[in-house]
């Protein structure tokens, strides 16, 4: 039983936050946040595949193969990525004086950061911001600790879930920032997940991967995977259940049902707060001849501009959709291929459907929320993927970032 | 020596050309165009690798299995692409009422179609339409034909070249399609050419191949590959040089740098339209492992939104180049990785490089044409992508396609 709570990333028991405005960002919102756990804590974390991988992700990287974590320090305004040597002793630093200021190991922290890429922290902005974060930190301090995340976004993204292991009451709580170079890989721009729940991080790692492949991998906002991407999730076990030691467990099975609708609905409204979006679109493709050729096909017409153009301008263009399984790279033939939006059937085994009627496919894109739902005819797999649409707001926010 | 002279597709001996409006579009401009060899001539063509290819493709891919073709029916204002069993029959009725009206064989034509997808020809249009068009051919059709291949395109893509082989005087002449859903893969989405060289089919394929693939292969507007990508060439052997037949000797050179030549400078014309342009970007990546590494990671960049909607907008956000190249796949470090945007060198082995300039960096922004070198530093491999901006117009191009 899964019930969703009021809240923030503090709602599970013994976590705390805080977010102040260092002056990192020039509009005067906060800027560097801090989440905290009272006690030790497994951990686990995923991070972006990109070459170019930012010096927090490759300090990150390494505190967490310990399987634990205390404290993950972020800063927006700055993603401290492409800046060479500099840029991994700056973010060696903010693990050094977050650890300092809790006196907790300098491997117990993480450090996130998200912002332009190209530019040197201001360190001793960044250094003051950690001193004042790490005297905040309270259990009321999670609306400041997401305001410390935020960039282009332009809505809050957080939720908190309480369920039953062993009889007793845990939490599971998540927050994330999204908007712009997201095309995942491994994990989204930055996500951060709380719990109380007591699980070993072997199965935390597992458990934790495996939501991520079916949550943040499926989404796509612009086909740009980000440097510094990274979802973590810290269990402190003060829910006070059995230690899940056992994939096999039920236990683990609602904790890996509840981590999943976390991610789930994070990644879902990173896509909703897509740069520039208007519309939320829901990709399913069925009858596959694998989840990877689903994905491939799914994440092509999640990707494809003309598509997306299309949905922004409410288009009926929906040979776009078929043009991109095409080209997707994963098997199909024209002959065994149906497309569905909507609802509305208009392709029916390659062959337009009979009584298809372009005026009501335009009512039908005119929704905010819309599905489209395309079947190979190749096998028995299916992928389910959300992106948005590309507006002129898109153009307008990403020509204009820096200056 | 290769001379670039006035003319258009006729321009070799022995071709005719002609576009009439047969009222396929809605503006009255011409949409059925048909290119004529007056003599039997050699051909070779490629085609998109889109799994949904076009009716048009399917039949033009057999027709030219034979290494020889003299005619190109082409339409424009339908793609006549995911139109099932009924766009086979009308693409080989397109081929079979061109043959009648030439008194060739259906074998010898080749058919092309560009235009919306989803929706079927209207037959008795196109019929009329060829029976007109075939009338109508002439040494001066070239531009009416040029004409009837246009979609969103907003200006003519035509050149030709004078050269010699074997002391005689032969032509090469090109025209071409693009605007919208261009990311070739084997081909672009429409081309012909026509010489008057004499060279033999094996041959002739050969050189379009390895042209194509550093042409037309390496542009990208959008990243979407069309369904019906095509780039043909004739060579009707009328300019009267010993026929080539092989590619080790000097005429073969000569005619592959005219050929090259052509595909190149049209290639470059299809992205200088790219649906709602504003530059053109020469894409550089020097010092890869291998030419598919440099191409990987010339291509993330070109197709990027991020990267294209930056110069738009003229905000020196060059980090989002280096995020690409990251992701691309391409063998990369971020500590051998050197950038430099129209002369000015931004990143030096993963260092910022000293006295680097915001102003100076959107200076060089504003100009139309733009050089990005990314110099990887993992072997001698290099590739050259052209691409163009992304815009406000390209969404609304694209929002309002047809409609």
């Amino acid at each position: 039983m899964l019930t969703k709570i009021a809240g923030g990333i503090t709602a599970p028991q013994g976590f705390k936050a805080a977010g102040v405005h260092a002056g990192i960002k020039k509009n005067g919102n906060e800027d560097v946040g801090l989440i905290y756990s009272t006690v030790p804590a497994a951990g686990a974390a995923m991070f972006t595949t990109n070459k170019m991988a930012a010096p927090p992700v490759q300090v990150s990287r390494q505190a967490i193969e310990r399987g634990a974590a205390r404290a993950i320090i972020v800063n927006s305004g700055c993603a401290n990525a492409c800046t060479g040597e500099q840029g991994l002793k700056d973010a060696q630093v903010m693990a050094l004086e977050t650890a300092k200021a809790l006196n907790i190991d300098a491997c117990e922290v993480l450090v996130a950061s998200t912002g332009v890429i190209g530019v040197p922290l201001p360190m001793d902005k960044v250094k003051a911001g950690i001193t004042q974060a790490a005297a905040a930190l309270s259990e009321n301090g999670h609306e400041a600790a997401l305001a410390a995340i935020m960039t282009t976004d332009t809505f809050k993204k957080s939720c908190v879930y309480e369920f039953k292991l062993d009889g007793k009451t845990c939490k599971i709580a998540g927050i994330a920032k999204g908007a712009g170079m997201i095309h995942p890989n491994m994990a989204t721009m930055l996500s951060f997940i709380t719990t109380d729940a007591a699980i070993a991080p072997a199965i935390l790692k597992k458990a934790l991967s495996e939501a991520v492949e079916l949550s943040f991998n499926m989404i796509s906002v612009d086909g740009d995977t980000s440097t510094n991407d990274m979802v973590t999730v810290l269990a402190n076990g003060q829910g006070g259940n059995e230690l899940i030691t056992s994939t096999d467990s039920p236990a683990y099975q609602e904790f890996y049902a509840a981590l999943k609708v976390v991610c789930t609905e994070l990644a879902q409204l990173i896509v909703r707060d897509g740069e520039g979006a208007t519309k939320f679109l829901e990709i399913n493709v069925t009858g596959a001849g694998s989840f990877a050729d689903a994905k491939l096909a799914a994440m092509a017409i999640a990707k494809s501009p003309l598509v997306k153009t299309a949905f922004f301008g409410q288009d009926p263009n929906w040979g776009r959709i078929l043009c991109a399984v095409g080209y997707s790279g994963a098997k199909s033939e024209p002959e065994k291929t149906s497309l569905d939006i909507g609802g509305l059937t208009i392709v029916s085994n390659g062959q337009g459907a009979a009584g298809f009627d372009t005026d009501k496919l335009k009512e039908v894109m005119a929704a905010k929320d819309i599905a489209i739902t395309v079947f190979l005819g190749m096998g028995e797999a299916s992928a389910t993927v959300w992106t948005c649409d590309f507006s002129y707001e898109y153009v307008k926010i990403n020509g204009e970032y820096t200056t």
